[in-house]
């Protein structure tokens, strides 16, 4: 269930790879498949009135990914009580070698912005999935 | 009054040269900065319940512009009743060689997306500095 | 042989439907995987050192894409001697209604970036599936 | 000397505040201009050969920016051998609070990509404004 992603013109820089902000949109093209995967969708979500609102990025750029580069993202994800955490590992596909990885700290808050705690119907849906606990 | 952009790894590809969409990001710069520059800021117009969505996007490339150049943009602006254009000419600074042109049309619009006539504040405000009738 | 794309965050703006800019960056997909789909890699293309810049695009906005559409670009493709236009029409999938269409036209240059005739080898992989003559 | 970024339309998204990934963007205009306002510009660095790819990036996300906001971004530097660390911190203008901050790390490599030691000419350039060592 890796999301899969062709690499543009558009994704890359002058030094002939991908630009370094672009793994940050592949992040969360794998996050949104990753969500409806497992049969949710983030429009569903919203539309119960949660959202979840990034708090904290990273990417660590191991090697370089080139135009027409067909990526392979996965996602693992992560939760507490309050914090959701997606972690993805970015290759070539066919080739072991992670060449991005990173993660994305998410919080759940209502239509104001006040932080909440997850639904109950959501965590349930994604218990699964879904390791306790975040990683250090 | 022109619009200047220095030109970030961000805006180009991997041809070494300012990726072909980057030029619509640009525009929207120029046209942001015009309507300030003549006393109005787009959030204002949004206040008044107006809106000008794009119908219509052009752009030639004569010559590409690189990383580091500073981007000179000239915008000139006509308008109907119910259509605004915007014409778009970048340059290098302290050069007179065009290398992208363009232009966008807009459509006024109220809240709930249907055409309305340019209200008539919006017009007398912009009066001094818009040409009447549209280029073919 | 449609080219797909799933309307990420990234894609939109405040106005809450897809950026204007985003269109050229899909129509770079959809030509793309044109390209592939006649048994031809871009990369190819430029291996045998010839390149297809961008001289022109145009984009008409019909009606506004939201995020998590799938859209689903149909692409068309005519040619003369030194010219290559694509055509676009941007639909929701399984919707008849054009939402956005446009073109871009390239020229053929060399590594030293002077036209050049399109290569017989090129011209005769495309014909196929090409009209002759640019639409007006 | 710090940083000046009028948000746009296409730096949004749909939940009508600046997209996570723009910041990215926002942090290479920073850099570049902290570059540029010690004197040498990054253009320059490359053609002595040297190069300084990012290897981390990391932004935490305090408050939302917003559509028309000009954004002031101030950057701090600091060093080991090896690698090179900018730090940004993103305010509205005049204003006190934080939205953002984050970080890249950089190191410096040759040509063919192999790590180097910064050149002694570039360490000397920035030696008065940089600190030694790197925060935790």
């Amino acid at each position: 269930m890796a999301y899969l992603h062709r690499v543009l013109y558009g994704d890359t820089d002058q030094m002939q790879v991908v630009y370094y902000a672009s793994y940050l949109r592949f992040f969360e093209g794998a996050r949104n498949e990753w969500i409806r995967g497992h049969g949710l969708a983030y429009t569903e979500i919203e539309a119960a009135g949660v959202f979840l609102p990034v708090v904290e990025a990273f990417v660590r750029y191991h090697r370089p990914a080139r135009y027409d580069d067909l990526l392979e993202i996965e996602t693992d994800v992560s939760t507490t009580r309050v914090r959701l955490r997606f972690d993805y590992q970015v290759r070539r596909r066919g080739d072991d070698a992670v060449l991005t990885e990173g993660h994305t700290v998410h919080v759940s808050v209502d239509r104001e912005g006040r932080l909440v705690r997850f639904p109950g119907w959501l965590t349930e849906k994604l218990a699964a999935h879904v390791r306790q606990g975040m990683p250090e």
